[in-house]
């Protein structure tokens, strides 16, 4: 799939979106050719691309192909219209960092050039929407190579949620060594857990995988103990929403847990993902605020089914907070910080 | 639910076996009157009723039904009709122990008492089967007062799959506490986690707790860390299957990664069930084979849509075991054994 298939990508002739539609895998590879605003602001509203860096991507992407068909010579005139396409793409999802942050960074283009020809700014904005894709895939394999120093050819890989290719231009995060492991004739043997409600780990993840022609194995959640004291795994891997400077790690609702097990088991815990997600400005996983979901994605199957009795309450954070003592190390782009994390983790950014 | 529809009974006139469909719920709530010995096998076959002690009850019930019909006063005829309805009904589930030892035992009525008339036999017969209930019944409650010991009113318990009393005649084992709490006006806080891949916790034990008024939050398995660090559980408490010699304790997939966050957080983990799940004959856990059910539990909802990729594989086992060094006590009908194991249990056994 990493040869063939791309996350998110310009076609050749820089005229339309492609994407995988995300909401149909593991079913259906429907492969959506996106012209209009429209029709991208739909995909990121309906999650059909979803991950912060491919969001982005997509993001940047599409406001480039908004800019390359507003109609007019005139420098104020065409702002205008760029403005107007941005906060619309914008308004897809409005919580997501990584599309605010796209969208401001291809915005600085169009100001910082003012005495350009508009001409000269599209072509200057497909320069850089094509260079946070390569920023992107570039971090990502950066990500996988300090990932795979930790790694032997063979071992067992436990892996939660999908923070892999899927989610990012290229490689992944959390999937970013096993991926680049692939890439080097190198052979790994990965379990993903299914990753209850929405069952990213076993829609997603397991499909990259499986199209990498990777050794993948789909457990339940509640299976991952009984994995780890099979002696199957060498290493935990895993993604990251937010990191504190302390080094607490929010993730997907069941990273804690895994954690957990690994610790009680001796096996080593990463977790993997860019700098941009460690906030030195939150002191610990204590400041960090966990969004609760609907119960429909617990009591009911897809929304068609229901499972539980009309009357239970029903408890579904979306997010859990790994404490730092459970974490061996947090691979990102520049390095692996290891603990203390208060000192190592500001390090990195000093590296930079 | 309690007071008002049984898991498995007889109706007034000794002449239905009556049952509440368990493979309906928590959709439906229907109630199920059965007569002949091809519904009652079906019913058992079909896993209409479920969980050990309400087979081996709704066996005994039926094996009775089917003496009742038995057209002849005539002994050695009476007992060749007997004994081949007892062997068409032991064959619905070739491998359920409880099913075969409650058909064992009423079939010794009728071998001992061959001095009887037929008709006086079939009077013992329905004693012995309200005598295997009743007995049934009050060991469940036994447990719950030995497991009543260690709770305080307003305690919070996490729960995991349903060792409740659908799977008994009444109370349940891991369950029996809160059912015998309710019965005395306590409340309790109840988590129950779904248990993935057949959500026995989200269908059977929500729905029982629901029904008897308890507070009950279901959960995803993966969220049991979360809830936990919230400081929401006091105690956890689960069934069993089989308990080793050491007091390793084989149960539902999933039980032994509750165990371990269990200790992580410094919350009591007990494991109850009764005496004959205690096997001496087992030195430890490892010693106890666990079967591997099918990948379509898992990859698949219901058998009704896909939810993994073709071409991954699944490891899908129906238990775990967790060690005994994690279990703060085991209860039972006979008490509360605490570690060292091997002599607690062992005089449990004595204490008989």
């Amino acid at each position: 799939m990493i040869m063939a298939i791309e996350t998110v990508a310009l076609d050749d002739l820089n005229s339309q979106l492609v994407l995988i539609d995300q909401t149909q895998l593991p079913g259906k590879v429907e492969i959506l050719y996106l012209s209009t605003q429209e029709e991208i602001r739909e995909a990121i509203y309906l999650l059909k691309v979803r991950g912060a860096p491919a969001i982005g991507v997509a993001a940047a992407f599409g406001v480039y192909l908004a800019a390359k068909s507003i109609q007019t010579d005139e420098y104020d005139a065409f702002l205008r219209e760029y403005q107007k396409c941005s906060k619309y793409l914008e308004a897809a999802r409005p919580t997501a960092v990584n599309l605010a942050w796209a969208l401001h960074r291809m915005e600085q283009v169009v100001l910082s050039n003012a005495d350009y020809s508009v001409a000269e700014i599209k072509a200057l904005l497909l320069k850089e929407c094509t260079a946070i894709k390569d920023e992107d895939t570039d971090m990502c394999r950066r990500i996988g190579e300090h990932g795979l120093s930790v790694l032997k050819d063979g071992y067992g890989i436990l892996t939660h949620c999908n923070a892999g290719q899927l989610a990012t231009s290229k490689y992944g995060t959390a999937l970013a060594p096993i991926h680049l492991g692939r890439e080097r004739g190198m052979n790994f043997r990965v379990f993903t857990d299914e990753t209850r409600p929405l069952l990213q780990g076993a829609r997603l993840s397991a499909f990259e995988l499986v199209e990498d022609g990777v050794d993948t194995t789909l457990i339940c959640d509640n299976m991952a103990s009984q994995v780890m004291k099979n002696g199957w795994v060498n290493a935990v891997f895993v993604g990251c929403d937010r990191v504190a400077a302390n080094g607490d790690a929010c993730n997907k609702i069941g990273t804690s847990g895994v954690a957990i097990l690994a610790k009680h088991y001796g096996i080593p815990f990463y977790v993997l993902g860019p700098t941009s997600t460690i906030d030195l400005n939150t002191p610990t996983g204590d400041d960090i605020v966990i969004e609760q979901r609907p119960a429909e994605e617990v009591t009911e199957m897809w929304y068609e089914k229901r499972m539980a009795p009309e009357g239970v309450k029903v408890y579904n954070p979306a997010f859990d907070v790994t404490d730092h003592e459970l974490i061996t190390g947090i691979i990102t782009e520049h390095g692996i910080a290891h603990p203390p994390y208060t000192e190592s983790l500001k390090a990195l950014f000093e590296k930079k």
